[in-house]
């Protein structure tokens, strides 16, 4: 089954379009000891919690930074935590902004596909065609690749928003996306800048290519799901393709609601945002 | 002691500006055996030749992702390795191409700098200011941050010579690593390109910075060290802060050789590479 089927079929059985953003700080963990236990069990907490509550979101992104700044036990951590979602029929992203020369990226591709085995990357494009290449070629079974398009932080009009014969070069990334193209190949654009989300979901709409967005930056970052949606929607894109990731908004939920049951917090941040997504009901207008 | 030092200092007392590039291909590797042993085994005997035919480079840079790709018995290869050149007074480059949304840098800057504990890292600007800065606060206690800035591989015109108001994008991340300066800021400038090269270092000169060159490109990848070297003492630079890499030129030697000794061939490659850089004599015809 290719990446797209895989995402659209998840959209629809989970009614949700959320990607929980799995981020773990381990200050921020309402449990003592060393960080594989501690990562273990507030992720399986969580894991029992959304599937006896029925509140699946489909999908999860571990980012790969917090986990290897704990060295090996932070990545095994993560290979563990791989393995649970995966059983609970979670399709899993691997945060990893992977990226080199053409044989080192093949390398990475067998990292992130045969070692973690995880579903999808993210990758970074300023190295270009031969940097990309060998990610891509996972796609015939069945992998998404995520290129950086527009990023969700501050920096990123460094040098993504440096425009040349009057586009920018995120759009020029969005062109070389299309270039690219094979069922499998998505683009991550941050929430926090909703009129280039729309400039490049409708580029996208446009060259009649299916590039399913992975966007960061609701929350804590300060984007609003509501207006991600409305820019989807206005550019004519099927939602179930996309993912809207939270990260801390759901699993540190509990700091906001006051309460030691992270687990509880975060399945009823995934509802929340669920509800301001409203998934189901926008699919059922547009069909 | 700051990275700019360490890095005259190493030039000065080995009389060699040469990085060897630990790229481990494990069908490559004439010993039988799983990653870990034979990536130490290999390693550790390199390491034995260098110091026994007193041809030390000075500095050495493991790439990752070939070690990544065999899950966790290549990375506490990658471990071990990183501890061996370190005790033989090795700089150690963990080439990563690290880089993200800001508080995943710093995670990353953890990873790199308190986990693997090496002396630099490469990093992506794609994502702009705040995705380097966190690494940039390790230039305070002596870490170096080479930043991607015109890369060796064919892709790397797809977006870096993108030209903007007459100014290619590699040379607009060149004017960003001038802004960020911080004794310890490098940038990583292709072998392959030396008109780029000229310019990028001409331009580092003439800012009055300080800006480490590491240099990717030479041999299986067709750049020249004596061009090299040409453009970068045209450009008036001081050639003991600059680093040229090889890495399957240096490790694999023994292929081209038709010998079954790789350690010696190693060692032998090194002096060759030192010859043709010719890194004393220059420094005494400018001194």
């Amino acid at each position: 089954m290719n990446y797209l089927t895989k995402l659209k079929k998840s959209a629809e059985q989970n009614n949700s379009i959320v990607c929980m953003g799995i981020d773990p700080i381990l200050e921020k963990m309402k449990i003592p000891g060393k960080p594989y236990k501690v990562f273990v069990k507030f992720f399986s907490d969580i894991l029992n919690a959304i599937v006896s509550e029925n509140m699946h979101p489909g999908i999860v992104k571990p980012n790969y930074a917090f986990f290897a700044m704990h060295g090996f036990p932070g990545l095994r951590a993560l290979k563990k935590i791989i393995n649970m979602y995966h059983k609970e029929k979670f399709l899993v992203i691997l945060d990893a902004k992977r990226g080199d020369i053409g044989k080192t990226s093949e390398a990475y591709a067998k990292e992130v596909f045969d070692f973690w085995k995880v579903d999808a990357v993210t990758v970074a494009p300023y190295m270009g065609t031969d940097s990309v290449q060998p990610f891509l070629e996972f796609c015939d079974k069945g992998k998404g690749v995520y290129i950086l398009n527009r990023t969700s932080n501050p920096g990123a009009v460094d040098f993504q928003n440096i425009v040349s014969d009057g586009i920018p070069l995120y759009l020029r990334v969005s062109h070389k996306i299309v270039d690219w193209y094979k069922q499998g190949i998505g683009a991550v654009v941050g929430a926090t800048y909703p009129a280039e989300l729309e400039q490049i979901s409708s580029y996208f709409a446009h060259s009649k290519k299916e590039v399913p967005l992975l966007i960061p930056g609701v929350g804590s970052q300060g984007g609003s799901a509501a207006e991600v949606v409305a820019a989807l929607t206005k550019a004519g894109n099927d939602l179930a393709l996309h993912r809207i990731n939270s990260s801390s908004g759901i699993i540190f939920a509990y700091e906001k609601e006051k309460t030691d049951d992270y687990a509880g917090a975060a399945v009823k941040a995934i509802k929340r945002l669920n509800d301001e997504i409203n998934f189901k009901s926008i699919q059922n207008n547009s069909a």
